[in-house]
């Protein structure tokens, strides 16, 4: 018996595409009767679409048991008080589903689960050979994106596969970290995606302490920063480059390299404000200018008691259980006139939650002049981050804090000095590789999967403790580990398609094998039988058994886009020795197979694709 | 390699027993580490508990695959517009979870899934060629119980597979609906369950339109009545019985049974409201009485053009699409004093989305008098239901319609006569069978699956059609079939367990083996030899690696419930030819079996044991 004849299933194929599908995914995904839309954001796998969802949620499942993490499954919806424990009940946007239910309890819509799993391990857990503990979850969450688009690319509800780990010390937490981000590369391999692993150091849990897991895509939520020699690759949020300057890391060098610098002095720049326009003016290049900009910072977890106009601030605590922070506070950052600064690594030197640029009259407050002349020198009452771009200028021109005035001859070491000096400048196409130094170039990315180092955020917060090999009480620290399964469905579609459909890999394809006969009811014996024996020898396999003309069938088969296609007809099946004609969905011809030899010359071939995938 | 050493899973048995956990599921899922509470009514599966519910997921999945149905997964967050378009936004209740987005966007977390299920045929539906069409999932569901209790029996968030058919015509539902109900049958059988198939005819659709599949629970929510003799069994709100008296189905019959009786007159009552007292007072049984009730009902399809005293009610539709109702009527239900009415009958007799004893104050309205001396005799203006009790009473007592007055000689036919004569009877234990005569008992039940032929109801107004062979559009009709996953685990706990744990049937374990060594660096080459063997021999082995003592290992085997245990030690390993200790969960006594057969024994027995839950 075949595994599915074509009538008895339910494939509504489509020739229109619906008029929201901008990617291939998206429209194919429709197209070939794998999903339906229920409401903005909101999908339904159909019989086909959810055959391969399952194999991709199967491949997961596998490689996170191979390395001994073990699922569990909570709830969907979560209690509040959970979420109000670890304070992202307040600190988390409006992207999270909150729900009160007759009673009037709180609860929350699952968008990860940090909270349940940290909660069911301090119930557990009570002495260190308990762990490292890693378990899993593949299930529902939800997300309430603003602008759901792309299909099942960016929904709002999806299933994610999310681990989280936990551990007596930092060793075991890496030793599970890398083991995690060997069973990613694997999963995405037998998914035959080709995936970006960007790294993306955290910093504040020193090494190698996250890494996502991106997909090249044209409408990619991320900008990638890769290298065109090595293997760098960076999101450009966390990106760094060769410097084109000699930093300079001491006041003593700096004050040396100006000392051929004539005093600054100001000069007059009437109605000029941008660089551009002062570049002009003076008839120079953006790379003397030393750009200034004041930004708001929110919720800033920094120490500020020593810094410059933060002396009459209060770090307060938003819960008891939270970090002290600042709710508010400025800062001046200071960066080469060509580069810019990088908010994210901004927000990440000053611990802060939000960083934006000032509205204009905290920058009018705050450097005496409109918006267009803030600069270093002489710049009080704020403190001041300069990027080390900054640091190698002894001859620049800057901002002199008055309407229409600027300052030549300004020098860093000589005529300012920072409070910080750090890293905040935006890498773009064109740098150089840190590693290398070869040419860096930029991709547009989706992320699908993502490790984290979590540290003892959660555990610190929910007041989980286990006893030490002495008896004391320690907090332990965490893992987080997520993949989109829909994602990453909607990912191999993306990768491998063509005109006509889909192009399935042999892993995650809803069927191995289609059979079409041109009719049906002329080769009935020989196509049933056909599809037997693939059956038997563990081939899943589709008998489009539909009165359709052998064009639709053809049409719908590629649409589809399963992998091999074997077509029965009258002719072959008269020749001395019975014929069908066998053809792989990315290849254009047609080859003739004996029907006897055709089952195990298949399960052949589809064993063969299935362990390149594997190894 | 062991399919799971104990000491890397993660399987948290208790002493202890939650204080709340009053049922033997409850109380052993959490014992045996299978359940986490997360929250009332939400509960997280751990690893071992999950695996069991797996099995009975995927024993769901290949039952519902094998009748053709198939597998989809549409959102657990459901568009709000669709539950409107139904009409059940304002039909359902409190329990329905609904909730609002950013966007001010309703949203319903689904308890159910018509809506979407409807939605989704009706894009794609165009012809009759389509039907019959059968789709289900299996996924995540939530009812805002007010009293989530006895664990995942009731709780909160539960998984249910639900299956929605769609149909041209009733014989093609007929088929689907007979092909579930085996399927159902063999679900729980593989399961290990003892199920009690409740038909529950529904009346409005004809035939065998509703089918419960309960299981025996002291703290069940239903009420079963159950033939002592043959395989009647039906949940009290829809059970008959043989009538205990002769139905008189014309006038004519009537007035010539009470042919003899005394012209009926008043009697006085002082101070007499009850039944009870009625009969103190007359001396008499409360089987001469008719006991007369007034009843406010909510939402009545049923046409009341014609009732006495419902001329001026005005039927209305709710939404355009829902059907035409009264929102509120009253009816008078008489009854045979000795026997109570049925308030889920008599809804169903009125159409009425509820139906509850009226207010004292529109009993006094109504029936002139206090509450307690309604009656038929002269009861004018509202609509008199009567149970076919009441037809064969020729001389009966009843209430006058005035304080303190009763009526003695009263007879059906003569002196009154109904709007309606229906079986608005409660059955109780002792009644007689309806099928066989034989006394009727009860049990108290829990629902795990139910079957249902839904007709019409969202097909209508979701506006689904189709055009049938002559080209005319129809409404297809649909059936509707559940099963709680979660419950269904639970019950094979209530009814496989003793004192020491639970017994799982080899179908639902979580492992089919667990070996427990005495020592297990004493024995280790031999126990993972043996593991490795049945491991690859397809059965699944816990092997407990850890370093307790042997008593401990022992009971957590017995309470884990594994259905094989072997235990290997020093001893037996010694012997001319090494021994092992094997016992059935279910037995008391050990066998000694050679080391080196275990393996294939093993596999052997728990094949049979297979074959035979799934024969």
């Amino acid at each position: 018996m075949p595994d599915m004849n074509y009538s008895s299933t339910f494939i509504p194929t489509l020739r229109e595409v619906p008029a929201d599908a901008v990617i291939a995914s998206h429209r194919l995904m429709f197209r070939a009767g794998l999903l339906r839309k229920l409401a903005n954001g909101l999908f339904a796998y159909l019989p086909l679409g959810l055959r391969s969802f399952r194999k991709v949620e199967k491949i997961i499942r596998e490689e996170m048991d191979a390395i001994g993490a073990l699922e569990i499954k909570p709830t969907v919806v979560i209690p509040g008080e959970l979420w109000k424990e670890s304070g992202r009940w307040d600190s988390m946007g409006e992207s999270l589903l909150r729900v009160k239910n007759r009673l009037d309890n709180d609860f929350v819509v699952s968008p990860t689960a940090e909270e349940p799993f940290t909660a069911i391990v301090r119930d557990e857990l009570s002495s260190y050979r308990q762990l490292p503990l890693t378990l899993y979850q593949i299930n529902t969450k939800f997300r309430d994106e603003i602008r759901p688009r792309y299909g099942v690319m960016r929904g709002r509800e999806f299933v994610m596969k999310d681990a989280y780990s936990f551990h007596a010390g930092e060793e075991s937490l890496d030793e599970i970290y890398k083991a995690m981000g060997r069973a990613y590369r694997r999963i995405f391999k037998r998914c035959g995606l080709s995936v970006i692993p960007v790294k993306a150091d955290s910093g504040a849990m020193g090494g190698s302490g996250s890494e996502e897991f991106m997909v090249e895509s044209e409408v990619g939520d991320n900008t990638l920063i890769l290298c065109k020699s090595c293997d760098y690759a960076a999101n450009v949020e966390k990106a760094n480059c060769k410097p084109d300057f000699t930093a300079l890391s001491s006041i003593e060098e700096a004050k040396a390299a100006a000392a051929n610098t004539p005093a600054y002095e100001k000069i007059s720049t009437p109605n000029v404000k941008t660089i551009d326009e002062l570049c002009t003016f003076l008839n120079t290049k953006p790379q003397v200018f030393i750009k200034t900009l004041i930004y708001r910072a929110v919720n800033v977890e920094l120490d500020l008691s020593s810094a410059p106009g933060c002396e009459k601030l209060e770090r307060k605590k938003p819960s008891p259980e939270a970090p002290a922070v600042y709710a508010e506070a400025f800062f001046a950052a200071a960066i080469r006139g060509d580069l810019d600064v990088n908010e994210v690594k901004l927000a990440a030197v000053l611990k802060a939650a939000e960083v934006s640029l000032a509205a204009d009259d905290d920058v009018t407050r705050i450097t005496s002049a409109p918006v267009g002349f803030a600069g270093p020198v002489a710049l009080t009452g704020i403190p001041l981050i300069i990027d080390h771009s900054v640091t190698a200028m002894s001859d620049a021109v800057t901002g002199a804090l008055e309407k229409d005035l600027h300052y030549k001859h300004a020098a860093y070491g000589r005529d300012f000095t920072a409070w910080m000096t750090e890293d905040i400048r935006t890498v773009k196409a064109g740098d150089s590789c840190s590693q290398c130094g070869s040419e860096l170039y930029t991709k547009m990315g989706n992320e699908l999967g993502h490790i984290f180092k979590l540290g003892s955020k959660y555990t610190h917060s929910m007041k989980v403790t286990y006893l030490d090999e002495n008896g004391k009480s320690q907090t332990p620290i965490m893992g987080c580990y997520g993949i989109g399964v829909d994602r990453t469905l909607a990912s191999v579609i993306e990768e491998h398609n063509d005109d006509a459909g889909i192009i399935w890999p042999i892993s995650i394809a809803p069927y191995h094998v289609v059979i079409v006969p041109i009719k049906y009811e002329a080769v009935k014996d020989a196509a049933d039988k056909l599809a037997a024996e693939l059956t038997q020898a563990g081939v899943e396999v589709l008998l489009d058994d539909r009165n359709e003309r052998p064009g639709v069938k053809f049409n719908d088969a590629d649409l589809l886009g399963i992998p091999w296609r074997v077509v029965i007809g009258d002719k072959g099946l008269k020749q001395e020795i019975p014929l069908v004609e066998v053809k792989h969905r990315s290849e254009k011809e047609n080859r003739n197979v004996e029907l006897d030899k055709a089952a195990a010359e298949l399960a052949g071939k589809i064993k063969e694709e299935l362990t390149k995938l594997n190894s």
